[in-house]
């Protein structure tokens, strides 16, 4: 399997949205995206969309160049049409306003509609907690989670992230689908020909499977609390649907014309609330008495959101970025056709 | 078993929490909002806490009249020192002062420290929704939650509540503890003196029970998600934790000196967003499609959040609140101990 450095796939990246018509800035902010996901561990994320991305801006639905428009602001509110341009970019640009706004108010809400896919949330959230304060976002998309007790796909897997500042020496940042599990799971499992536990979904008659084919068959993912707790998860589904896809207006996941992603963003200005080094010396100690505390059998230890990525980010800086051969080939297929070979796609 | 009226109960109510030592506005509160939990049905936080109430106030551990001190404020955010009066009573003027700050703004944070028990969030997110705002509420308590792989408890069940305005009959509301269940379902099962599904709870030695006894013995609530997304849970928590023990100051679920609820409000005005009939009539088709979509095998159909409550309070509205023998005989002996008989407190 090729391995790269992550600066190496980020030059990759970018020479190859360039070439299929993003600007300089939104090339580079997309591939970044992309090899960070790769970074810290999140490969569905990453670089492999490359190739989805450019079939994307080749039927129209990425379309680069995309002004992004703010249809409403106050001090403390922005609501953007993002015309379908890179959803990271047009995410990032959310993100930067949002904070912005908080930094001079005390919380902020930015929402986006007509974005395209975003990618992963804790990206965004990391953004605020980075610059001291705390981020919260969630989006919306296509249907594909069942209401509990329900057997059709009415929700989205609907993710939910926060980041809170802290003096740990990895970000701390909370980023869940509301489903059992996220999608990208169940197509791993696929590729991969295995089974997968009862309980992520049911086949389309609405009975649990172990079938990760059942899903694309008209199956459905089951909401975060299974057959005990469903309804907690489809309840915090719904308070996303609404507040990405009414709120934010982007059009709820259940709606045959649903596209792309609903976003909303909050920023929570700390300082304006408590010292801001005191808020993360006591983010700090909670970490660390809970990360300290005895494990239950069948575990070694409790792990702290965000700690894994940070893990893997460490080795894989180190030692690079795998990229499966056949992820590769369609790279430099795509690459190809866009009038880049692999020596110029590889040259620094 | 004796019933009542909603309005003799919290007459009856009303006069224990005065002859206890509360003011008339006190009183008349709490009353109301603990018959209001026993009406939709959450019996575990009905009047049966009139007796908890009057005991705490003799401990000193309730401060009836205690003045609810605004330590912070700013256009958008309020930090309140509720001083140790009444949980309900801090509470409803902490979501007032967010309703009214989000009606000149757009958006509010009010967090509270020193403040107990508040009872059911949804009682406050619907303020919010009842004059067309969203409200978000969140609470944490003293430690009953194990961290996702973890065997001691550092968590509390660190509820979240969503409401949202809408043209339905019912008012759509979200509240779920984000562990497996709320410490409540416990306690009732145990004096049922019956066995719990496994996956609710593990015992001090971190493993699997079905028997309520060992949450009580040193054992702890799962979070939200059991073995397969406990990490979804956990992560929840964690944020609640964050922001009603951190941001709010209340301290956090962890600390052995922690006690009573730390309380983090939020309310987003709709109008500054979108028309608000806009955004209501799209969450009313929204839930209506929902509710209309085809049930799982073993469902008769699917619920939507808040439904249960308005079945249960158009009953109980109708045919009046059934108090168990025990609690409405310990009802009158706290009440003939503060001066009150049986007809004095029976009196219109």
């Amino acid at each position: 399997m090729p391995v790269f450095k992550a600066d190496q796939l980020v030059r990759i990246g970018t020479k190859i949205f360039l070439a299929a018509g993003a600007s300089p800035e939104e090339a580079k902010t997309v591939s970044e995206f992309l090899v960070k996901a790769n970074l810290v561990g999140h490969d569905s994320h990453g670089v492999i969309r490359v190739i989805q991305y450019v079939k994307a801006i080749e039927d129209g639905v990425i379309k680069p160049g995309a002004k992004i428009e703010v249809i409403k602001e106050t001090d403390s509110l922005a609501i953007i049409n993002g015309n379908w341009g890179f959803g990271q970019v047009v995410a990032k640009k959310a993100m930067e306003k949002a904070i912005e706004k908080a930094g001079k108010n005390d919380v902020s809400v930015v929402c986006v509609f007509n974005c395209n896919h975003v990618g992963r949330l804790a990206d965004y959230t990391l953004m605020a907690s980075e610059k001291n304060m705390i981020g919260l976002a969630m989006v919306n998309s296509i249907k594909s989670v069942a209401p509990f007790g329900g057997k059709e796909r009415m929700l989205s897997t609907g993710p939910i992230s926060f980041a809170f500042p802290t003096n740990m020496k990895f970000p701390f940042v909370i980023d869940i689908a509301t489903s059992v599990v996220a999608e990208g799971k169940l197509r791993f499992m696929l590729h991969k020909g295995e089974k997968i536990p009862l309980g992520w979904i049911i086949n389309k008659d609405g009975n649990p499977s172990n079938d990760p084919r059942d899903f694309y068959e008209g199956g459905a993912l089951l909401p975060l609390g299974g057959d005990i707790a469903g309804h907690k998860g489809f309840g915090l589904g719904l308070a996303v649907d609404i507040l990405c896809g009414i709120l934010a207006g982007s059009g709820c996941a259940y709606m045959e014309t649903k596209k792309g992603n609903g976003v909303f963003f909050e920023v929570i200005n700390i300082d304006k609330f408590v010292p801001v080094e005191e808020f993360k010396e006591k983010v700090t100690e909670l970490l660390r008495v809970i990360k300290s505390s005895k494990p239950r059998p069948g575990f070694r230890e409790v792990i702290i959101p965000g700690e894994p990525e940070y893990l893997t980010e460490k080795i894989r800086l180190r030692e690079g970025i795998q990229v499966p051969e056949r992820t590769w080939r369609e790279i430099k297929n795509i690459a190809k056709r866009l009038g880049l070979d692999e020596k110029s796609l590889l040259a620094e």
